[in-house]
């Protein structure tokens, strides 16, 4: 299945993908959030899409779709998980997974404007297989992470690379700014992605391609990265799990290439499908 | 005002502290989390205050108390802010703050466990005095920060030194496991205190003073720290902004001093109560 969420942000409903029309289920169902996954939500929608009853609305025209899942407890996310990104900037193959809480009110719509911060000159793109946790994690083996998964989904974890290395301190100053976590369109459920080893991972600039990679270059595998994590933190359902960016983000180019206002970026994985965001200057809230 | 959340956990109700006597608000408050703050609850809490209606019920007895506030949407911490602490770890005085992300999985009541991971053998201590925000906060200036806070809270951010140090990435793995930051008793509303300039900050290990402190010897001070993180994220009604922790955690011991199980850890700030948890070992989910 593909879920989706639509509407003004902050008011999204839920939605639901059925031979690619777009039906909202909000009569049945009120968000794609933590109290969602934990009550096993998603055997609740596909007992829906199997019965069709009628307060599946069919949506007619452009929607807005804000993130896929609702704001999750948490985003962990992974660096340096890629053997071609790692080599471009320079960084030893990591012995151990790179990981980093990425701020949840960075969240964002998979099509809404990536806005610069006030002072920003590097702001940079990372397109990443991500999953959604479906259970409360914690000191999981590899082989039972698929178990707690509720999906995967497409993110586009927007760095700004001077606040992660040139303002004293961790990443976390330039990982977690406001719009820097489009998230979607699709939470898409497991069963949709049999195999996650070899999907083409892909981002545009201006329609000049930058990142055309596949996760069979990661280092750690996804459901290693999970069983990782929750060795250091519980996840919750509805977190999501970010596994890193192939080569070909911004400062991997040689002279580096940061975005500025105007600029349009897609990505993409494949099965996940894409995003589209148009980069704009911060102008006041 | 005192503010508490009491209860089992997951399960906590809000509660008010007058005259040294607990009471149970949850008649009239629902919790003290985003929601509340973002419509203005302290103003409503202030008000049961004065008008002492029937459903403010008076708690007998001990109960357990939970973090003073609901889960946060983020904890957003400072670290090596004392010069003190800075000196003995031989840290050079930071030119920026240093802030990273606890993960909120890692909220806990005041009085409850500290759980020592699996493989862990360096937990510590860190006493500090953290701030509840108030209202939706971005770009602040560090003149309007106390209007933007609803209040200060006690926080034991407790870490564990070779996940944060030896195990390749950010702070962030040693910073936000389970029962790695209890918060509370109270929420102090800011009139309370109205001076947080040289307030004293200790700690005690099995009844030995370790940390012996005081605000004064922050490096940057706690409008200053909340102001300068809206540059880099949009803070939420219901965050905790902590600011660091001064000297005589147990890194800074020679030789180091590290968390066991059987230990009794206490610690407190001037006007916002103490904490006292016991340690133990990690037995199973």
């Amino acid at each position: 299945m593909k879920l989706f969420r639509y509407g003004q942000p902050g008011q999204e409903k839920p939605g639901i993908l059925i031979d690619e029309i777009k039906y909202d289920i909000s009569a049945f169902i009120s968000n794609y959030d933590e109290a969602f996954f934990e009550t096993d939500g998603l055997k609740r929608v596909a007992d829906l899409v199997k019965q069709k009853p009628e307060g599946l609305v069919r949506l007619n025209g452009d929607v807005r779709l804000g993130s896929a899942v609702a704001r999750p407890s948490k985003i962990v996310c992974v660096g340096l998980n890629y053997k071609d990104h790692a080599a471009e900037v320079g960084a030893a193959l990591p012995k151990e997974p790179v990981i980093f809480i990425k701020s949840n009110s960075a969240l964002n719509g998979p099509y809404d404007d990536i806005v610069i911060p006030q002072g920003s000159e590097k702001t940079d793109w990372e397109t990443e297989f991500a999953m959604v946790i479906g259970k409360k994690a914690s000191y999981l083996k590899e082989e039972q992470v698929k178990d707690y998964l509720a999906g995967y989904v497409l993110h586009n974890d927007v760095s700004e690379r001077a606040f992660m290395f040139e303002r004293n301190g961790t990443w976390d100053k330039g990982k977690g700014c406001d719009t820097f976590a489009p998230i979607g369109p699709y939470l898409v459920t497991t069963d949709e992605i049999p195999d996650t080893g070899n999907l083409h991972v892909w981002m545009s600039l201006n329609g000049k391609l930058m990142q055309n990679g596949t996760t069979a270059d990661m280092i750690f595998n996804p459901f290693y990265l999970v069983a990782y994590i929750t060795q250091f933190m519980t996840l919750y359902p509805g977190d999501v799990v970010s596994t890193g960016s192939p080569a070909g983000s911004g400062a991997g180019f040689k002279p580096p290439v940061f975005l500025k206002p105007g600029d349009l970026v897609e990505c993409g994985i494949d099965g996940l499908g894409s995003q589209r965001q148009r980069v704009k200057a911060y102008t006041g809230v």
